[in-house]
């Protein structure tokens, strides 16, 4: 078995795409693992294998193909909406605990499986690894909890040293539509007007690229347990809204307060990373405002040719 | 799809062998799942179908062959020594999240599910469902626990009416070797010295008849989420060996103190069972000692012709 190679599940996926550069950069051989038909590796120094992981017997199939030494697994049901689908959450926790299994049976050494804070109690604010309780609402935060649960519980026993990076909000090129940046940014990016909320809620918002850096970084580490992967820093919603809108000189387009928010939602969540910088040393890139900026240039690009009329100068 | 069609899993198990007769009674059809060689149904009523759960894929042909409305989830790792292997937990915890998707898929319609008071928190004693902290200590309990949480958090949108039964300590014919009546008693009916430790943790034992009763009629009613299955009551677990011991008049074969106990051993552990009586109307068959007497009798008629020397009036 090579001592560094790793398997990327949803290598193709948000994060995904952008985990490929700090992997390559710590010497990782990568083995991606995508869903979708055998799309040509966006790097030739990545291996691509086509596997859907939610059919029976597909991850210990992959695992044996590949036999890798480190494991970032990555994948989960795909879009927003698909989420809140409970049996979707279902099968990739299943799907999850296998994919563990047949890594720790064949003799895999390190692994790194995204979590979320969804995981966390939000009746708090401070979510700190270990000390603010688990207890998730959504179908999708209690599938990724019980995951972990299991997970650690095991991994001593069966020789694996795991991480569980619990990831906050996340904005960049590439995400899916149905959350705040994508859609704000691609609004603003076609002209079209957008509805908020009241937009008071702050949430703690990274660069996709720096939690990509960070769970590079861990997966070449030995740090063990719970560890969060976030700004450490709160903003208000609007905050982010704003600051997309002022660039593109569209402040007309926002409307706060046209949505309701969600029953109880949370005023404020902010990861402590406290245990992210002192383990892996770890330093955002990404100021945030820069980021916005350069995200909502990249929708402005990436929609151009299809969703805006070639010949209009709008 | 039959309106009482039951599959139930682990049917030639401990727990499983003493929920055909009461199964029956409430007019079930009983499909049986073992993982053994087809053996001929133990009652003529059962239709025993051979699977290994663990295969990749058995958990959904299972379901899609029997079509069952309702689901008795009893099988898990099998001898109380693999009960520590951590990935054999892995594996049941990924096959039992595989059965009820596939069931939840296909139509079923309820289920009820062998959970462990090994998921609650130990530092307790008095052990309420939704009440007593759930803090499992071993990957048995961690494993049980973390399925409870998914299927707990899908059943609703999935549009299966669950119940997750915490099973206490059981006691009874057909116990697996390794857990403290069958050792005892195995030991008393072949006239072995048994070494115990002081013996003075209180337990909450019930009779697997006992056990299997509750468990037919809450499949049979809608209640919903975590049930405690108990006597109630607690018993120091050498009261229980002396009542085993008296009875053959084999008091010197017992020896406490001889054994430590493990770290950590909680002193006592009593399951509150308002639930089970308010909600299915709950009442135990068999008193303590009378049960133990008669465990007694079926050890020394079931040991007989195996272990003890054919010869002899021993």
């Amino acid at each position: 078995m090579s001592r560094n190679r790793v398997l990327v599940t949803g290598i193709s996926g948000f994060i995904g795409r952008h985990v490929v550069a700090p992997l390559l950069q710590r010497g990782f051989e990568i083995h991606g693992l995508s869903s979708g038909p055998p799309a040509p590796a966006t790097d030739d120094r990545i291996r691509m294998h086509q596997a859907n992981l939610l059919q029976s017997g597909a991850p210990a199939a992959a695992i044996s193909a590949i036999k890798p030494s480190h494991l970032l697994h990555l994948a989960w049901t795909q879009s927003t909406a698909r989420m809140h689908l409970v049996l979707d959450n279902v099968a990739w926790a299943r799907a999850s605990l296998a994919l563990f299994q047949a890594f720790a049976e064949q003799g895999g050494r390190r692994a790194v499986f995204a979590g979320s804070c969804a995981e966390y109690d939000w009746d708090y604010s401070l979510l700190i690894e270990d000390i603010t309780p688990s207890r998730p609402r959504s179908i999708y935060g209690t599938c990724k909890n019980a995951v972990r649960e299991i997970v650690q519980s095991a991994s001593p026993s069966a020789d694996v040293s795991a991480a569980w990076a619990r990831i906050f909000y996340l904005y960049g090129p590439h995400e899916p539509p149905g959350r705040l940046v994508s859609d704000v940014a691609a609004a603003i990016a076609t002209g079209r007007a957008v509805e908020l909320t009241h937009g008071l809620q702050e949430r703690d918002y990274l660069h996709v690229a720096d939690a990509a850096e960070a769970l590079a970084a861990l997966l070449a580490s030995d740090a063990a347990g719970t560890i969060n992967v976030a700004s450490g820093t709160a903003i208000p919603i609007r905050r982010i809204a704003e600051i997309l809108a002022l660039h593109a000189n569209r402040a007309d387009l926002l409307s706060f307060g046209r949505r309701p928010s969600p029953a109880g939602d949370p005023p404020r969540l902010v990861g402590d990373i406290t245990r992210l910088r002192r383990e892996i040393d770890f330093v955002p890139h990404h100021q945030l405002e820069d980021g916005l900026v350069a995200t909502l240039k990249w929708w402005t690009h990436h929609l151009a040719p299809t969703e805006m009329p070639a010949n209009t100068n709008r």
